[in-house]
């Protein structure tokens, strides 16, 4: 913790600052400058919050010098950790396509889903049972038996399922069709008990970032993950808020770089919730994949006008085919394979 | 519904959109500009959603012509609604300050808080009991021992308690302890399995604005609510998230007279969370007021210093009082009261 | 300056920090902290930039401690500095409406809006004559021409004008048709070269915020102007830059407390431009001199529905005076006239 | 043009419209749903604005279905263009790799990065001679002396140069210097008046997108260029401004896609400004070049930590190097050539 006293500060300012620090189990280094003082702590700042010392009179600011994720900071392990997602490695030199529907619709299209997955030489699926819509008019998913449905068409070709969980409530429901991949979505990033609830099964959990979720934030949701005892924490970066308007979100491909220094964990990508059109996926997938990202989250339709739900963003069969071929010889350039 | 088609659009494609939209019970009427051709939907567009139609070939985009909320709609109910709260009544020509500490650390502080929030001429106060933090290290509030202290501090003064609900697991409890206003966060704007919880309650919402929310998905949100049967809701901004770093976030005021326009329901404002720093919450309350706001919602601490979180933004009681003098001034200004 | 070493730092990448602060003529003060060294820059930071230090082996990151404004800061001037346009004060305890229309169209629209203004209590007047647009098709304003006829009109009333300079090139024109108030608009607040270039002549200037500018390059803009030794500067917020879409711009009210904080020159707020619609202009109005603006820049325009430009911003003379009323009252309430 | 009428209208206010659109030589296509009625425009809707209409009683809003660029627009244009820039082609199959040192500093440190450059395999080069600075206290750059160096340097490889233009005054120099492609800055691509004078010129014109410019803005801002009759026009995505604080910008790698399907013009990128670390580089280039760019605009610095700006940002002639390794393979994966 650093705490930066104003232009006038006095001696009994700084005492107060110092006491309050020696308090809380630290020491002070104080460094007088001509225009400001500095005012150090010396000892483990974790205890310490910004507004412990804001509030005081003198002071103008004071910020942490330490990250306050542990867990999950490539600080505390160096070494890129691998997920075994039911015999795929998530996070290793292999890059994962996690390809599959929108939301779980009819038995038939999840067994053509599982089909067109596996032809296109995916080996993980996507699909939504419970789902999140900004409207409560708009059809919600098949809920449990979603799960039943889409656990059915995965079976066939050994598919791991990949779906997303709203409430605490659901968990049992999800372990009971052995999901294994639990996705919290970007609406959730911060519903602490619900990561607290994650953080305590032993469930691979992608973790999406918060539509304008900071890497800070993102990296704190999944420590709330961690500190409960299960890291087997995948990011996904799914396009962030800004002002544009004329596509979705922006894909914030910096994102990766980033957090690939800032933490040992597998980050992935959903180049389809990012630019929001079918033809924006293949470019937004490229890129992912050429920045460095650990795999992709793509929204793929037996017949996307069709759809249920998002029906603009789901490439067809065919799309997939061809994208896997594009991004394997993206792999190949940045030393990786798919 | 409005599709637009692109500029080189065949007959056969304009045909296309004709029969989706009949199949849905809709009739279509054609416009055919110089360089586009428009179809306008006729019926009832709200079984309808943009993605129908824009993967379909030749179509532009296409977009909602009627708002996509109901209940909540200042079209469907012209008369602003004032909604009682143990007796005082929010969204009239009154304007309520709801006043109390960030969270509630003991039955003392809570006491004297209680005290001073009445002798500022408050006839609510806030407190938080179950606290979301952005660490999973830091004080996560007392839960319902904190709604136990509040309770008896607010009885004193016959002061209706606001506190925030952040799991649907906890309403039971909320409910034994009667909490007189249930808030949602802004994290959980969007945690629609929680919306549609409280929707099944009668007890009064405060529904906070999500970090990076549109006007047009917080009255989604709470459209939710409203869709469970319950009507209480009040909105309330609290700063939105930019590319300003000089202050946490940035108080929309804008959203004040919009709101009015958009809804029937009651809008209060947040001015100490919007800045997070408590020299700036005097004059985003007073701008409050004076855009047209029914109510605020302020931190107050007995002693801002040590309170154990965001110390730096609650005022004094003796700013609390002065700020009160202030607003009724400007309450007068624009013909209500405080 | 900060220098904040990251957690495995040698000797020898603290001493190549320290080099470099002595080099530039100032000192150093290390802190050894448990995870991280701090190095403290004693001396005149003003000379030395993050940029020189984040590169170097070791460095985690750098940050200035001092403000790197200093003729506008509230440091140096502790008196808030009221500007004197052609008589009238700006900054002082009489907040000042500056109203009129978008764009100077004719004479005779001309004449009108000078009566309007007068009438309404108004004591400064605006008018584009050169018009920043959007597309190169629309209306770019009448140029000298409309100068002429803004002076003429504004004669009759004694009206300081306030009109937008949007190239250096075009400054003689203005001196010689006597501006009082050269604005500089919301594209051009990081238009070096016409900063410095109004920085060199004596007349008042409005700096507009730039449209996603931060308080803190606002204020380096001003700085700009005020080292080339004009310090007539009035700062204007208009709205800034978000996801919204419901409006045009989200008015940042909290920018007024900031800055008066910041600086000790006056900061006026355009509610026109920040919503957009003529509806809302009233109670960002209101919000604005309740948070302690020193005066608004207001569209008004005889005939909205015939202006040429942005006519569903300006007020009718009818409201502008309607509103004229409360903001007196409001300006009673916070200790102000109008 | 489409003119969406609010739930209560009456004939008469539609009639209103209809002969405003009418009066301006357009039809009107009246087409009455349940909720809502609409009006389409039918003639050349170029000569509207939204805002003719919304001040309109009865009138909920009014939006173009056409796009405002002409020039520019890939509609007007199907093939794409490719830019002649002395002999070096930008836009064809070809990607080009435009490198230099942030500001020109000395003659010795531009004849060595010009080596760099050429040995790196980059046929293009840039550096800075006016320099955009936040703060007047910074150095602004060497200004003609600088052009002056740089052409010296680059013209032993016969690399074409590329220089910012901060001003209209200028352009004789750069012309006198024979600049070979003239970059208009993010803070000036709305400077109309500068876009207008590098319209009448027929040099090859970089322009950066505005650090919160939508693509619409900036196709605009592009046709004022293109009106001038220069239609030798090279799109910069820099990044953009957003909430994320980690890095400077962020990379808008969606800019992309839809850039190449809007305008047929090229699109390059920066890297380095849009992370703003040197670390980021080459992740950003990578997917850069895999999301389709034309070209990018990569800071080299012969020795990064002694330069006079953005130190922190520049690669090292051996990290360029390796980069142009990597994106070769890429944009062989993607069917290009480097």
């Amino acid at each position: 913790m650093i705490i930066i006293m104003g232009s006038e500060v006095t001696d009994a300012e700084i005492g107060t600052v110092v006491k309050k620090l020696e308090n809380a189990g630290l020491q002070a280094n104080i460094s007088r400058g001509i225009e400001r003082t500095v005012i150090g702590a010396i000892g483990d700042e974790r205890k310490l919050t910004p507004e412990m010392f804001t509030p005081l009179p003198g002071v103008e600011s004071a910020m942490h010098v330490t990250k306050q994720y542990k867990i999950v900071s490539r600080e505390s392990h160096k070494q890129d950790t691998i997920i075994d997602i039911g015999g795929i490695p998530l996070g290793g030199n292999q890059i994962q396509i996690i390809a599959g529907p929108c939301s779980v619709e009819t038995q038939e299209q999840m067994d053509l889903s599982a089909q067109f997955v596996h032809e296109a030489g995916c080996r993980l699926m996507r699909g939504g049972a419970f789902k999140p819509r900004t409207s409560p008019y708009a059809f919600q998913g098949h809920g449990a038996e979603g799960l039943d449905m889409f656990r059915k068409a995965a079976e066939k070709y050994k598919l791991p399922i990949v779906t997303e969980l709203m409430d605490a409530r659901q968990l049992d429901t999800f372990l009971e069709y052995d999901v294994d991949v639990i996705q919290i979505g970007t609406r959730n990033m911060q519903n602490f008990d619900l990561l607290k609830e994650v953080g305590r099964c032993n469930k691979p959990v992608i973790l999406k970032r918060g539509m304008s979720a900071t890497i800070s934030e993102w990296l704190m949701a999944a420590e709330y993950i961690a500190a409960g005892g299960n890291h087997n924490i995948i990011f996904c970066e799914r396009g962030i808020r800004t002002f544009e308007t004329y596509y979705r979100n922006v894909l914030d491909v910096t994102a990766i770089p980033v957090l690939k220094k800032e933490t040992h964990l597998p980050v992935i990508v959903d180049p389809s919730h990012a630019g929001g059109k079918a033809w924006m996926v293949a470019a937004l997938s490229q890129a992912a994949v050429a920045a460095g990202a650990d795999g992709l989250l793509v929204e793929m339709h037996p017949s996307p006008c069709d759809a249920w739900c998002d029906a603009d963003q789901a490439l067809t069969p065919q799309e997939l085919k061809k994208l896997m071929g594009t991004l394997s010889a993206i792999a190949g350039a940045v030393g990786r394979t798919i």
